[in-house]
């Protein structure tokens, strides 16, 4: 029921960009598996969630921060662990290591639990024993920001496709991380790597709908993606080194 | 050095779309995967033509026939053999078969050998030995087709982003097929599934191209990916039922 685990994956080739370096967005993959996984064994996967409680998942919060980026055919391990949980909120942390043990990354994520007819918040406490997986491990890096919305200067249109929409219906985590930095400077992508990644995932965003993306970029690192009524859909923050 | 292997793969909850099934390009990386790990462990893998003979593959033709789309988390065996070599190129196949071996789809691949500097074919009687890995099975479906050009009516644009590009600089074969499926209209994706797909693939695109699919789409089943020249660079089949 309990435990600190870790997970193995190989970094393959559909996942690594023109630098042959695993991308951001992978790395968000392979992380956020892992929570899917982990949760699975803990008896509070999605699908414990779905039959139990009429309930899912929704990831609210991310941060990520990278040592080094992972190569094509890597192997990594990611171990993984819940720290903390309260009525609306439950934190899970990563550390991303390397075949020999080096540290590569490390990520923190909150998450929401959401009646998945009314996509209301329901209270965690509802799920027994839960309090019990977590483990007195401090966070291993800093929290995710609550991120302000940019003095937006810039702005990119996206326009959710099929191929964005996850089993849940809505577009998945990793796709607006990818609308974001899809819109950087190639020469940036080339030359330097996301030190550290904050994402505030706010509401949902279905398929057909048009989003814009506005960024105070290069100015600033902060990104906000609004729905077709300027509601903030996602907010992403980033350092680049 | 020879052999008829099979390979395993889990369908991750990353690789399928909103029916918990996985998507037609899931289903052709896990294929492209495959091919990679094979020719890996025939010593003939990306790896060991860049070191021995300054080459890569480049995948030209592909065909995918799906009797049963796999569903999320369940798991696959990929058989695959290398059925003929001539000079300018050589067929791989592919059986996908589910946990208790009924058949889930069958794909043929054809693939040249490039120059990496020149982009140019090399003759793949430079690969010593590479003919003892044919084997004597025919393929699986018909070979992938020659496909013409659409009477095209419909356009749509495509610019190639960042996240298109993969280890070779160029847009990933995977994503040909995901620009057009995007195409689709969601009820089609609802209520269908791909029976076959027919891919050539004709020139590379580069990061930041602007492509044009043209399509005579709902009248046919016909796509033609075309560069700012009005080049071909891919054309897409598809029959869905």
């Amino acid at each position: 029921m309990s435990g600190l685990r870790e997970y193995e994956f190989r970094v393959e080739s559909r996942d690594v960009d023109f630098r042959r370096q695993a991308t951001i967005m992978a790395l968000g993959d392979y992380i956020l598996h892992t929570a899917g996984t982990d949760a699975d064994r803990n008896g509070v996967g999605v699908r414990d969630l779905n039959a139990g409680h009429g309930s899912s998942w929704v990831l609210t919060r991310m941060a990520m921060e990278v040592r080094r980026m992972p190569a094509e055919h890597e192997l990594l391990r990611i171990r993984t662990w819940v720290s903390e949980v309260t009525r609306i909120m439950t934190t899970r942390n990563f550390h991303v290591y390397d075949s020999i043990g080096e540290p590569l990354a490390s990520a923190v994520t909150n998450w929401a639990m959401i009646n998945i007819s009314s996509r209301r918040p329901m209270d965690l406490s509802l799920l027994d024993d839960y309090q019990k997986i977590t483990q007195d491990i401090p966070c291993p890096i800093e929290k995710p920001s609550k991120l302000e919305s940019p003095g937006g200067k810039h702005s990119y249109g996206h326009t959710v496709l099929y191929s964005d929409i996850d089993f849940n219906c809505h577009a998945n985590s990793m796709k607006y991380l990818q609308w974001v930095v899809d819109t950087l400077p190639m020469e940036m992508l080339r030359k330097k790597i996301f030190r550290r990644v904050d994402i505030n995932f706010i509401r949902e965003s279905l398929h057909g709908q048009r989003l814009s993306i506005i960024t105070d970029f290069p100015d600033g690192n902060l990104y906000e993606i609004r729905d077709e009524e300027s509601r903030p859909v996602c907010r992403i923050s980033f350092e680049m080194e």
